[in-house]
């Protein structure tokens, strides 16, 4: 059927409102003391016990109200939501920093869960999918290395060689996100498990338990001067970190295979948490607008901030329509049709959510920058989405090849 | 029901791929031919008998097929599209100049044709709708004044005095788009008949036959240097044009109540037709970057090229999915809540496709600026539309009073 | 010395004074009747009575005050003014349709004086020289062909055989400006004399007299419609066109040595009166902006206008400082060092220029687009210079080139 | 004279290679050190033995080599440089974390010692200035109010009582930059000691020692996460802060004055430091782009980014062209003439820089982010320069407003 329905569904919308409540009236209001605890009984990289009463708290409630897990699409266990519709949720959540991991659908978690689901062992679904489904540990995504340009995820470069009944890794990870966190307790590793062959067959992804010995978490990465702690983005040194040779998901070589699948859908979900962030950002800013004044004013009327609140609301409605067009293309289910969709949001969204954001943090002036407003954190979580998962540069290219291919057959 | 279904239906499937092909195959490659006779028998404001071939032709061959009056929405006489569906067409037609024609979807005419249908006598729609549902006779839409500020449309100033049983108008109009047109037999304008009251009720709109004694073509407005002739920009002038009462609609004061209902639906068939028209610079500016080389290698591959064509992609994308939104709220039949969607595409559309258009320009080189390609032509009608139904800078002010209205009831 | 001064000298400014003041006062006022009246006796490919009596009265004038060849940079028979103080006066002359001109420095006469000056013979000098800087004839210089890419000007394929005592010319040449000028003597042609050899040694600059046989004047190009009749920019085909072989400037091959030489002071010449137009744009909106009414206040004061008027300003000051940088660069003597300047400028001014007078069109609404302001038609002859003496891409490939071999002696 | 010298004088040349040489070989080399000493000892307040060892070190050497003060324009105990001149000093710095203050040119303390130079009592010369210029003491500058509009400074509310022989001051001051500093040892503050009277006379400006009882660090503003401790941007509380009345400098009411006069020169080097990180990242940019590779090739040979490397370089020389342009107005003695060049580049500057660093890191990918590069911390600290000392809006209002004053007496 040919229905290319972009709004929110009947069955959506009751959910819908009760995220979209949650977020505004329990999880916002906790955001700012949750933030400022960190490091407040002197260890950044451990959670204080105030903070995880309102993290576990949030998460109960959630779960208590069944509003859990929804990233499980077309699955029998969860909601059954497709794309388009997870998307007017992944919006809400975005919009607190706290908003997707109450519901239990962080990233990198939701992808890593996918991933156990479709490809993990009995084993691997019981002891990993499991307390994750649950909201008890948290996972990692090892993919970016220092030394590499991520930009081409062929020069992947940590070593994975099989030795009798194990695989034994070594090299560097950095960017791991969330492997700071004392609750992560697993990584999925891209490795290199090959020298040679076809360019996308020489790698391959594995389960490395957080606690592995040969692990060394070298330092925390810094996003504008930002550690993000606890969760962290760690860089990591593997230096003979040996695991069972059944934690090699779907075989040697199909690496890049398992990472397409799970990339698509996280993709949407950082493009739709973005808009989110957009519109956080915009209502911030009209308020502002309107509660400040200055040469006898309220500032909404000075200057050109008419035409900036209107270019963010186009520019807004705009990048939500792209991200939701790239949802029902997914929901399709042809995720080689879907690609140049998804590379065309991960451009747009973090850019138009980017320049929402500043120009909030531009009406409020000192204060935009600062602890004081969510901005500045969520502009530089923003700035990483577009580096992570593939620069710009990339998804234009890959934007542009599809546009020619339409008129030539050959490659250009 | 709360589905938005932006995509094409069934039912417009098969008519939409006959328009596009009648377009492609049969409309876009006299286009060339047509413009090129303009003036070739001496007179530049006549039609040669090419192009009446060319045109009546064209005609023939769609009504026949049946693809005739599309914008007729809703009525029992047309197709009863929605405006969602009409969009889709709008898009294929704008693709060549004589698109619109062709299919009897020409503006100012379909405009005119619905204030016809809602608000004329029946002698009204003997006289004039009929014809024009026929394709019989053109239009015009007198609106603009070279004297005031068109932004703000309450300037509005030419007299409509009452004199018996006649009205009695004099003033000056400009950019009277089609009046140039030999077939132009019909005004509708927008006059001002109180200097009182409040100063949306101050203005009415009448019907003035073009042969009208007391109307003096005063020139034809250029843009950028084109005159678009034969169907022309005039200039005119009324002395003492004098015209039976019944001639003014729906009655003294209701000018801006028709306007409205006039204008939301054509501003989305000029932004729709504008995504044409990017469509169509987009697919001549690929096809140029592989087919032309400089230094070796196909233009395509070189310098920022890949980015521009990514670019360009993302934002027709974009800005088609904005304008059917605003088509989709335009069906749920409140144009007040359809309003500040109009606006916004009103600002994006011509926008995106102007900047297509010139990117397409610069892929072409100086062929790109001249005659032949449609490039050049393209982007100045592109550009009065910045202008038209009211400069950009009213409707941002508009879509930022909205968004700040969410915030407060207070006017700001 | 290493004294940078970019500012006006004190000879210069009883010079500039008088130049800009008769622009201002003489040249101005008769630009919009000195256009109005092309083709007004049938041909637009000739001068009206009124047209040459416009365009002799004010060049005698000129003349008379002294005010005369300013471009004749460091020659005993000038003014013998540098590079910097000539910049001043172009922008003065950008500033009126019939500036340049008035003066006897228009394109493209002052750089094919400049090639006959220095290249040409005893004989040349006396035929087409001395005519040239009385202002009794004018040129055309034909580089561009429509067959090849312009950007890469070794594509350049005009045969040119050597014949007994004569050369044979045969291919195409188009946006031949000027070459539809009744009083267009002489045309300075780049043509292709080796099939072999190092690929910047195979042109060779030939002189060809308007009137030689062979030559046929195809079309017109059209820039946006316009004809820019009658100057014109040609697209001509040469039949065995047959010249003397003295014509060919200082021999075989060294076609690019003399256009290098050319171009430069060209470009900076074309840069600095694409200011004097955004200066001129400027100030038509800033008075447009206090005059026109809408809503009740005069534009400036609503939405952006503060900021759009800024803005103009801003990137206007940031463009002329630029070009007086790159004409201090041509003065020192070294255009090899100079040569980046020209290309930085060459992308920056007309680019700033087209968007102030964009901006400037915008602000006066339907009368920017149109015949009555000299905007639409500053700003196609702006978008020109987009594309021609290379398209932007070309000049800032040549900058990055400049830029990365700041730190590597390698090619990249 | 009019000679407008925007060059490198022949006195600043060995001076300017001096300051540049020490930049980029002593003390970039130790910038990275320093930074990651911050909080090593457990307290980020305070500097560790290493800091000392760099910082005072890298003084030392300045000093022993005369490059010490340069800001001290038109001062027979300083290098007596122009405004033109200490602009090209200013960049240079600009390119090192440690840059300014090795040679003891830091902002606040330059403005301060101005201050202090012009309207301090001889005691206060001795007290504060003295040890100022040796670098053994630094200053701080308190303005901003939490509480405030800071675009207008009309606003500043903090209350200055006369009680006797002593001034008694109330209220809040935050952003109080380099007021962490345990070396910072006096605040110039200014303050409000009138209620009614105009607008502009209502303030004062008031040296307060930093060990005055009554002060409370309230807490310091982060900047994108970023505390710059231990100079910091300290929240300020002043309870009942009593100093003796003759620290009231100039007279009361005379406040905006001296701010006035403060803040010119302070935004041209804040400027002119800002094209040098500009230029810093430009590099780090281009020599990333030659060494990294993805797919085969270097970045620099993929997609748009010789397109990007050419657009910084263009948009540097523009920007850096104005500021010279502005220092050089400034040095021409009439402050008036200067002010609405100083509000273009302080619009101007930090916008370019902040594009170029945001550029160089996206070429950087996560590194660019993070602490590995100096980008990311650069890029913050350009991003306070869009607000600190009005925001982008007040100056392009400004600019607007000088430019219409062209056309018209009357105010608009």
């Amino acid at each position: 059927m040919s229905i290319m329905d972009l709004g929110m569904t009947e069955r959506l919308k009751p959910i819908h409102d009760k995220v979209a409540r949650m977020v505004r009236e329990e999880i916002m209001p906790l955001d700012g003391e949750f933030l400022a605890e960190v490091g407040r009984d002197g260890d950044r990289w451990s959670y204080t016990a105030r903070q995880t009463e309102i993290l576990e708290g949030l998460k109960a409630k959630a779960r208590e109200r069944g509003l859990w897990n929804f990233w499980l699409t077309e699955s029998n266990r969860g909601y059954g939501l497709s794309t388009v519709e997870y998307a007017y949720l992944a919006e809400e959540m975005g919009k607190a920093h706290l908003g997707a991991e109450t519901f239990n659908c962080s990233a990198p978690d939701t992808g890593n869960m996918e991933v156990l689901e479709r490809y993990g062992s009995e084993d691997h679904k019981r002891t990993w999918l499991a307390p994750l489904l649950e909201g008890r540990i948290r996972s990692a995504y090892l993919m970016t290395e220092p030394d590499v340009a991520s930009s081409d995820a062929t020069n992947i470069a940590m070593s994975c060689e099989r030795d009798g009944a194990d695989y034994v890794l070594n090299g560097e990870k950095w960017w791991s996100s969330g492997a700071g966190d004392p609750r992560c307790a697993i990584y999925v590793v891209m490795v290199k498990t090959a020298e040679d062959g076809p360019k996308h067959q020489r790698h391959s992804m594995i389960l490395v338990p957080a606690d592995t010995p040969g692990i060394i978490k070298l330092r925390a990465m810094h996003v504008y001067g930002e550690d993000d702690a606890p969760h962290g983005h760690l860089h990591l040194k593997f230096e003979n970190v040996r695991v069972p040779a059944e934690n090699l998901l779907l075989g040697e070589g199909r690496g890049f295979e398992i990472a397409q699948g799970r990339l698509g859908p996280g993709r949407i979900h950082h493009c739709m948490r973005a808009i989110g962030q957009a519109e956080m950002a915009l209502e911030q800013m009209c308020r502002r607008s309107m509660r400040r004044e200055a040469f006898g004013k309220p500032l909404a009327q000075l200057g050109a901030n008419y035409d900036i609140i209107a270019e963010c609301r186009m520019e807004i409605e705009m990048a939500r329509l792209l991200c939701l067009k790239a949802a029902w293309m997914m929901d399709r289910g042809d995720p080689r049709a879907a690609a140049p969709w998804i590379s065309q949001i991960k451009v747009v969204a973090p850019r138009v959510a980017l320049k929402v954001t500043d120009e909030a943090i531009q009406m409020f002036g000192g204060q935009g920058i600062s602890q004081d407003t969510p901005l500045a954190r969520s502009w530089t979580h923003l700035r990483t989405l577009r580096l992570a998962d593939g620069p710009d540069a990339v998804h234009r290219r890959q934007v542009a090849r599809v546009e020619l291919k339409k008129y030539t057959q050959e490659k250009v």
